[in-house]
């Protein structure tokens, strides 16, 4: 493999791109030859944002052809056909065949997929899941999300929804959750319900409540904030127990911000999960590797793969 | 592919065998050239049970060479290896290598796999499965165990152990499972412990209460028993509903005695896995068509392989 790879990610709220020479990727720290960041504007669509991403390129690629391009997409995509579903962020991304727009731009193959699948394709290739063959990567952030590596491939499902942990039910008693059930890991566990809990809690204002600050609470010992914290993580650890359970992973990679909410929140994630799978079935569970990067590392993986298993 | 392949089940109270020619298997309706049964005495041991299939074998083939041998064992096996781990029936089998066993007594290569992989194998090949390329075969039975077909192959996670779905917590406060959790779906939904909660709810001998008894009381209304199938009925669907948002399977396929519970049972089920699963993640649920003889069906499955994916 040779030549230049372009990797961008639509973010939701940002548009990243960086080249990086194909040789580079099995040096031990491979490094970006550029890199750029651009806010989305809040008056953003997707014909702007597709615009930015488009000169980011080109600008990255200065004259020079990408030998492929990855494209990580912050929203449902199907990958087979390559057509954004939609953005929950930034209008007028339905059914958007941004795969062969990219490839009509700059004349070379594309690939695009969503940012948990583009995210476990990365820890894989580069981070925390290097030489697992079966993986299950899961963001916990603003929401709860996953992508699989299964038998040394990634795993979409049939119509490209698999990974939905956030709304697995391991609570049928507990909490509502906006998509109708009571219980869901997200509803538990996602950084922006811990916050709404805690803000119900102390009766202050949504706004002034994040699920970090509900983390810092959680340290200094604020009771209601350390019960908040420990639900959201038991809920996390069934979550990943039951899928232990039912795929038999032999990793599972935690990225995301709620990911940063200290000592006690890591123990009570893998102790729960542990102890939810069967004692045969064996996993560790660690942190990503590859930080703010990750998308765009992920996109690098994503435009490395081998195209068999690609129908269009 | 022709010859004759040799199908053997080992199914912890009785053994079965059946030899089936190859060219038959792409007709409509393909037919057992010979089909045998035998209960496995109450003094079996890994042994005497090896010597009773091996003969079963003998007999069906009657001097004639199989092709190839598809083993399905009721019990956890090591299918790279194609060693039994240990039998819950039958003593002495742990760590018996009986591909090995059955390759050199044949002269031909064995494939041997767990009942809930094989049967899934089967439905998929010859039943309810036909022409799916993601698919969650589930028994519901004296245990809950499954088996997975992902992107058209079957897929036994790192260990051999995926499918587990039995032990998937969905009630977290529910009761007490042997396996040591509250509120798994085999602690729901298994004939047995619906049996023991019926027993236990009249104050009868745990002997006279069957699921099958249980399923019947609730068919004549009988309030206490229509409780105790739709609280099985709610955790299965629970469980099916959380491995479709995590695999996003187009279809389940159920089989084991619990699925003859009747239309409400089968409507309950299909009816919560769906409200537990996204709107986005579609998928039927249907039940096995291979009947008793789903484990030999499965097992020629298996015998037809492609071996790529094995080891050894």
């Amino acid at each position: 493999m040779a030549g230049l790879i372009l990797a961008c990610d639509f973010g939701g709220t940002k548009l990243s791109a960086a080249v990086i020479e194909a040789e580079l990727l099995d040096k031990p720290e491979p490094a970006w030859r550029g890199h750029l960041r651009r806010l989305s504007p809040s008056g953003a669509s997707a014909q702007t944002d597709m615009a930015a991403m488009i000169e980011m390129g080109r600008e990255l690629l200065a004259g020079e052809r990408p030998s492929r391009i990855g494209i990580s997409f912050g929203g449902p995509v199907d990958y087979k056909s390559g057509v954004v579903r939609l953005s929950h962020h930034v209008p007028g991304w339905e059914n958007t065949p941004i795969q062969r727009l990219f490839a009509d731009e700059f004349g070379v193959p594309a690939q695009v997929d969503n940012d948990a699948n583009v995210a476990a394709l990365g820890e894989w290739r580069f981070g925390a899941g290097r030489g697992v063959a079966d993986l299950l990567y899961v963001t916990v952030s603003t929401g709860v999300g996953g992508g699989w590596i299964l038998d040394g491939r990634p795993y979409r499902g049939a119509a490209g929804m698999a990974g939905e942990i956030g709304h697995t039910v391991v609570a049928p008693d507990g909490p509502l959750c906006l998509c109708g059930k009571r219980g869901c890991v997200e509803r538990l566990a996602s950084g922006p319900y811990m916050a709404r809990d805690a803000a119900i809690a102390f009766g202050m204002p949504l706004y002034d409540v994040s699920g970090k600050l509900v983390a810092e609470w959680a340290e200094q010992g604020v009771e209601t904030a350390v019960a908040i914290l420990e639900r959201g993580a038991r809920g996390l650890g069934v979550g990943l127990g039951n899928a232990a359970n039912l795929l038999n992973p032999s990793r599972i990679v935690l990225g995301g911000g709620v990911t940063k909410s200290g000592e006690r929140w890591w123990q009570l994630v893998r102790q729960t999960a542990h102890e939810t799978a069967l004692p045969e079935v064996q996993f560790d569970i660690v942190p990503a590797q590859l930080g703010d990067d990750a998308p765009l590392w992920g996109a690098v993986a994503l435009a490395l793969l081998e195209q068999t298993s690609q129908s269009n």
